[in-house]
């Protein structure tokens, strides 16, 4: 395979030309400039090319296994963590108070991107862990966070959630695991969890699950679910966590992706664990983190979109096939032919839009968190929050068909697995469906967000594209994208209106025509910066490529949308 | 996994209903009614159902493997093939005078639907050497026939279709394997050939392996390449093919899916074979067959989207997760979410009407073989040659993402093996490449196909399709349809006339269009059909959202390909 070349230029252009962000860190007053973030990623994309690209093939053929109840996972990938976790990764963004070294989101983010282009298997677990600490930072009593934070945090130890059942995915409501107070502060957990991602494995230190369960006296339903730490590991009298809990692993499921990383069925029987946060307030805790470990899924998909860009890329130009169309007789690089440019455009015009803005959103959150003005940090939460199931189910979905474009263009090679690019198609598969289904995105978009605040977030952000967009006319793909908005807005008032089950129906075009024309924004900023910088000229080809092809999907998309609302419901269950 | 359901009342519906199969029978003279074309059908899905849907999950975990060079197939394919060859299912609609059946083509395309609906991997072998019967039956000379021809025909032997080197795929005049003439009218062919499907297994029997070379006095590209049969066994001077030819597997591929389906590495080192047709012809010969084997790919497509839609929807009706719209307390089975049943929905409207359409083709494919007018024998050819493209392409493409929508439907069961939705994904992907990646196709139907008889082809197509459109004025999809074919009409004289880099560039998309337009004049017949069949009410239901939301994007399709045509050339290779 072709060696992955980070891409630190593009990150440089979008901090300093596209998303302001030495203006952005200043009004929150911290002191982070564009040198210091692009030497970061420019370090943690070493790592990525060097330690984990190389691991990734193999890692899928070897696949992790369960050996006398413990896990091991391929080659190499314990030490290139221990090493990972040695040299400060983990912490990149995580509060200076816990051991983090407080960088803005964005460079974890864009770090998350690399990570995701080498190695989405190896990247799964650090994403895990730092969701564990942020439900933790939020929701623990203090014994527990001096306890337990820390190692988390600098990624000694690493985090699991433990959330789904067999019978309880989508809908926690149903989870039977139980817990019960042992008298002495902490509790017993008895139940059975399916794929939980790094339940066990070899890397060394403790593992510490975040796991939902129901007190005795709990109400049914989501309001009777909380949240409980139990680790691997218990301490002993000394405070050595040593003493083996009651809980193991009782398979690894066999999936279609993602071999290296070890996905586990849990059984924790009667395991001692510790209530985090109030009783039956546990799904409220593990929502909190939610939204960042949303944006981290969307950005899988935008970086396995790019590591597999960079390898069809790189095929494209040296692959000799046909005849150019002017008829000449050698063969030619079929990144020559129309049909292969087609789709390279159309990964890369994905791939470099959804990095910038997936960085746009990482301000907003870091906005949300240290804005002086507290109705400019209410302002940013809620902008993020709208956007992060766009960036979820958006990305995910666009990454995975990037994904299978960049294997075409192998043609029969793409279908082999030495290739390595049916990897890309079967790891970043799974993005689409965890950490909320993009249906389940769908409807949190359309039911949950777009009503927020009486509607204003959304209509404050498409007043302010306008107004940029506007400020841009007579630039072809802000023309373009105004016009797309035009349409957003016309089916958003009218999905707001419908009826829930007309609402759902139509939810998941609804959010990919909300994607596009945020691409098509960012798409606009980046044509307008790149006009006058002769090293992104290439950017003005491909943002008219994102004009003409992407952004006329949103004409199909909303006819169908109105044609939807317009025809009522949908061919009923019993009917089928 | 829920057990398959051949739908023989929905092929009952379409010949007798919908493709007026009785009468097309009649004018071409042939002796089929609807009763016998559904009793083939019906024993044909009880095969499928019975015997190869059991095989196919662990036909995948097992897959082929090379032991001491030769190919052992998963546990329980060999016996199955056997019992399928000695059934007569091979022979089914091939001449009578080679041993075969004679039924109409509509017959074996729905056979082979049902066969890639429950185990995509055991039908390729039989198509394939349906494929080299019809290549042997068109241009091997007599003596070549009378010794190879009927075996095959009756399935006791197999066919290999050995064109792709390793520098040689997509374009084929950049092969090395070599032929030289014996002098006893025999050849000794040497070379590698990669992706050979079957090129061995266990099944018992010769394999015959069709092989594109060179003569030493070959006229260099596609103009010098002639066709060799090369059979796995030789005649001994008894006439016993018990001699072993002068080839052998070098490798079985590692493949994304089709893990059953041995897909070989073969060398010929000095092989014995005899020349098929012309020398220097090879390629027109293979052209020859290429026709129904691209449809067969399109109808792999197909099978494995209603495959894969029986097990969602089963599932969809027994997992229960979370609350109706109306808010009910129980969890409901997921088919009352408004989201899941757009899935089920966009997979079936694509399933009943490709079904629908296939058939149309393949009635279009006896007609052109069989009509007593020489000049409607032409028509139906030319139809043949434009729709099929469309059919290879455009029924992959969304077979694929019908596979990805019934995984989806699983949630995180979807991404496990044992359920078996993500095989379905991983082999019916290898159906958009081979046969002529999805791309080759798009350019094959803008360059060769829109031309064919000076445009009259798909003009007349058009004007026949509007009028029938036209007198179906007030049906909901009818008309949807006929705004549809209007946005095509509009952009085919504009693809018509761009240069072929653009021309090249909108390819796949006016594909896409084109299969949308054609599907939409089927679901407006079959609308019509159903309206006055209780039984078949759901089609109305079916129909409706493939109008509102299938068709809808043909709007995006049109505005896209308008625009770039507009824009003129793409970034140019060297500006990536």
């Amino acid at each position: 395979m072709a060696s992955y070349v980070p891409p630190v230029a593009d990150y440089r252009f979008l901090l300093e030309k596209v998303l302001g962000f030495e203006q952005a860190m200043s009004e929150l007053g911290r002191d982070v400039d564009v040198d210091l973030a692009a030497a970061v990623l420019e370090e943690a994309g070493r790592l990525c090319a060097d330690r984990l690209h190389p691991l990734n093939r193999e890692g899928d053929e070897q696949g992790s296994r369960l050996v006398d109840g413990a896990v091991e996972t391929p080659s190499g990938f314990a030490a290139a963590y221990r090493d990972f976790a040695a040299a400060g990764w983990p912490a990149l963004s995580a509060d200076p108070e816990h051991g983090g070294q407080g960088l803005p989101l964005i460079v974890q983010l864009w770090a998350d991107e690399m990570m995701s282009a080498t190695n989405l298997s190896f990247g799964l677990c650090p994403s895990l862990t730092r969701g564990a600490c942020e439900a933790l930072a939020a929701h623990a009593d203090a014994e527990l966070k001096a306890r337990w934070l820390s190692p988390l945090v600098r990624g000694e130890w690493t985090g699991a959630m433990a959330l789904t059942e067999s019978a309880a995915g989508s809908d926690l409501s149903l989870l039977i695991t139980r817990a019960e107070p042992c008298g002495d502060g902490s509790y017993r957990v008895s139940g059975s969890k399916i794929f939980i991602s790094s339940g066990d494995h070899d890397y060394g230190g403790n593992i510490v699950h975040l796991v939902l369960a129901r007190l005795a006296d709990a109400p049914p339903g989501v309001k009777g679910i909380s949240l409980f730490l139990v680790p691997k590991f218990l301490p002993d009298a000394a405070g050595d966590f040593c003493l083996r809990n009651a809980m193991s692993v009782g398979a690894l499921e066999k999936k279609m992706g993602m071999h290296a990383q070890p996905t586990c069925l849990m059984n924790y029987d009667g395991a001692t664990g510790w209530l985090i946060g109030q009783p039956h307030r546990g799904l409220a805790a593990m929502f909190t983190m939610m939204n960042t470990e949303r944006l981290m899924c969307g950005v899988q998909g935008l970086g396995v979109a790019g590591g597999a860009y960079q390898q069809a890329l790189a095929y494209a130009s040296e692959r000799r096939q046909g005849r150019s169309a002017d008829g000449a007789s050698a063969p030619v690089a079929i990144i020559e032919h129309a049909d292969v440019r087609r789709m390279l455009l159309s990964i890369r015009s994905f791939v470099e839009g959804a990095r910038a803005l997936v960085g746009w959103c990482a301000l907003q959150v870091d906005r949300a968190r240290h804005h002086p003005d507290p109705a400019e940090r209410a302002r940013a939460d809620h902008v993020a929050a709208l956007l992060t199931p766009v960036i979820k189910a958006g990305f995910t979905d666009m990454g995975f068909e990037s994904a299978v474009a960049a294997q075409q263009i192998f043609g029969g090679h793409g279908y082999i697995r030495e290739w390595g690019m049916e990897q890309y198609v079967r790891d970043v598969r799974i993005a689409q469906i965890y950490e909320g289904t993009n249906g389940i995105q769908a409807l949190d978009l359309v039911t949950r967000k777009l009503p927020l605040e009486a509607g204003t977030v959304v209509s404050s952000l498409f007043a302010s594209l306008e107004s940029e967009l506007r400020a841009a006319t007579g630039l072809y793909v802000a023309d373009r994208t105004l016009a797309a908005l035009g349409l957003l807005r016309g089916v958003t008032a009218r999905v707001r209106e419908a009826p829930a089950e007309i609402a759902g129906a139509v939810a998941a075009d609804y959010l990919r025509l909300f994607a596009l024309v945020l691409l098509g924004w960012m798409w606009s900023r980046m044509a307008a910066c790149a006009a006058s910088e002769p090293a992104f000229a290439a950017k003005l080809g491909v943002a008219d490529f994102f004009a003409r092809r992407m952004l006329s999907q949103t004409e199909g998309l909303a006819a169908g949308i109105a044609a939807a609302i317009e025809g009522g419901e949908m061919l009923a269950a019993d009917a089928f």
